[in-house]
């Protein structure tokens, strides 16, 4: 008998009357043959209200206790949706995190899974029952709960769906699935049938809705993905490994952007060896992630250095590089927060040259200005005004002919 | 180092200002040199709310997801008074029903709690941390999370303090203590210095606020309770179990009523042996708790018997009397749901007599009918017309001087 491991994020379970719809969802799965298993988000907007409380009763919450916090909102939804599927006549029965077995590291509000257990998930099964399991959460080795992070349901599905060596993990959400671009701002953009999971991931990366960590799990252990709407019956997306599958006739899959961004430029540094490493080692062990890292060639031994942070970690990164002017010198720094990345994304790029000449004569006839550049093997990213975003995204979206099904 | 449990209850937590007005009270216990383990309920109104979205997605939610739902309002509770307690500079941490070890049965809804596992919980105390505890929750031998009932944390708090031999456990609630008579009815109620175990037993029985298996417990294992109310400093009720120390100079320690009874009369009913168990053994197996039971003396081979049940459920019992007519014969039932209980409790009236006599005399001289009367050895129950109530509470308060201080 195939299993399907299904995940219904916060907007599915807003209230009662869409916790019975999805509870009707699962049913009809079960009845057409298959045993499901379930795992939910906290309903609607639940984890943001029980942030409020903790930052009214503390400036900084305690990482662990907020961790206990947030994990309550997965056990009312795992809980309800429970109830509301036996009182469709089937038996379903609720497990925490702990219960299922989801066992993760100690980093509390950021924790990676280490294994699952899955015997007691398998014998609910094997004892004819649909199995509703609290995403999000797990424990640690001190039988702490801890929380996988923003949007870490869809990784808490995928590792249960590999534990249990499951058909697929269908993840259904508000929207139809994964898009050539932002549908918000491009009026063409379309749902994508197919993609492989090295696109997801830089899709992802820049502002789709998946876990991150859930696309490495799936990608590493093979398992699809099917990602959907849970309010109604339109075809999704399928993200898949299988890379000789990929005869795509367009190359690029996809548009992203992420408006969050902030340059610094250091003007004047030393250019002899070991600058660099004085200066990101500091701002690493602060958890702050550089991107895009330029070096301009050095004139009379100083050099120009910019490179991009999340906008909102500008200031922090701004004073720890002052407290830092004795170890690198008394570089000028120059700062630029209105910046935006906009990304093409496609493996279909990988041996074929001339995407990234098309994608600048693009931005170029659109009299938008490319202030840095980066590129992996399945994407192509520049750093360009924040204004310029939407006009970006739409240019590039007709450039390479996203908008023809 | 003494150490002392204290549990707040729901309305001491209903608010974000309300959970750091207890954390300083329980920085203010610590910084007096005692150690402190914290048993919280559910904020507020939470336990409702939760209950509601439950019916809105079944009409008859199953006890084990129900318990699982309802224990996430005590970890909401625990995360942000132990988050409070820390932003005070104390360290602090927050402890699951079952990190802090509380085992139970399996009767979800209203577990009993088997054995408390205080490993964890003594091991933080001696790591100089102020535990916060989760009330209300415990583990089954499942691993499934169970709940002990409305009132629970009580019971979770006397657990606690028994397991850790503590000096005494502390109950904070929107109350300054236990009165001798119901302040709504009673302007002249009084709050009651000390209480016995026992009196306090018939006081939480007829509609005091305390979780009576907590009362059980704490005197079962000598445990002093002090009822208090966190939204000032006004001393509250000791009770306590030494009955040496039991001085009273008046013997009534107070009134309590309980307005939701109604009565069943069953007229002529065959006087012969069985009859009784006929009757009530089906009542007791529908879980029905019948409580004052009168049997007149049999004339011509058939009696009439009286006997009260909770409100609620006179109904059911009907019900359930037509259909026991092949065994207890054509009875007449004759119902009056419109009654009351009012007992005078004290445990100094165990040897004294007059009592009874001048309890019927104040309700007689207020024309108030007397329907039933039963006693125990602490208690003298009448039942009485509901819209009596507020007289006679008010007439005996006043009859065995419990206003004067």
């Amino acid at each position: 008998m195939t299993l399907v491991v299904q995940k219904y994020g916060g907007s599915s379970l807003s209230n009662a009357y869409r916790i019975k719809h999805v509870a009707q969802r699962v049913v009809d799965v079960w009845k057409s043959g298959k045993q499901v298993v379930v795992v939910v988000s906290a309903m609607g907007d639940t984890t943001d209200n029980l942030i409020d409380l903790a930052t009214e009763v503390s400036v900084e919450p305690e990482p662990r206790e907020l961790d206990l916090l947030l994990s309550s909102g997965e056990l009312v939804s795992c809980a309800l949706l429970t109830m509301a599927i036996r009182s469709l006549g089937l038996d379903a029965v609720s497990l925490t995190g702990l219960q299922a077995g989801i066992h993760t590291d100690t980093s509390y509000g950021r924790a990676r899974i280490s294994r699952v257990d899955s015997a007691r998930v398998s014998r609910e099964i094997s004892e004819n029952k649909i199995v509703v399991v609290a995403g999000f959460q797990g424990v640690n080795q001190y039988f702490d709960v801890t929380t996988l992070g923003r949007g870490g349901s869809d990784t808490s599905a995928v590792a249960l769906a590999v534990a249990l060596n499951a058909e697929r993990c269908e993840v259904y959400t508000d929207v139809e699935g994964i898009y050539t671009a932002d549908p918000k701002i491009v009026k063409s953009a379309k749902k994508i049938d197919n993609i492989t999971f090295e696109e997801m991931l830089e899709l992802a990366a820049y502002g789709a809705k998946m876990h991150p960590r859930s696309i490495e799990l799936a990608a590493t252990n093979n398992m699809p993905i099917y990602v959907a709407s849970s309010f109604n019956e339109t075809p999704g997306t399928l993200i898949y490994g299988d890379i000789t599958m990929m005869e795509h006739s367009v190359k690029v899959t996809g548009v992203a952007y992420d408006r969050n961004v902030a340059k610094i430029t250091l003007r004047g540094v030393p250019d002899h060896p070991g600058i660099a490493a004085n200066l990101f080692e500091p701002l690493a062990s602060l958890g702050i992630s550089v991107d895009t890292i330029v070096q301009n060639a050095s004139i009379d031994g100083f050099a120009d250095l910019s490179f991009t942070v999340i906008g909102s970690q500008l200031d922090e990164v701004v004073t720890q590089i002052e407290s830092l002017k004795s170890d690198v010198g008394n570089v000028e720094i120059v700062t630029d927060r209105n910046l935006a990345k906009i990304s093409i994304v496609g493996a279909g790029m990988l041996d074929s040259p001339g995407y990234a000449s098309r994608m600048f004569r693009a931005l170029a006839d659109a009299s938008i200005n490319i202030e840095m550049i980066t590129t992996s093997e399945i994407r192509i990213t520049c750093i360009i005004s924040e204004d310029s975003v939407s006009k970006a995204v739409n240019v590039l979206h007709q450039a390479f002919e996203l908008e023809i099904p």
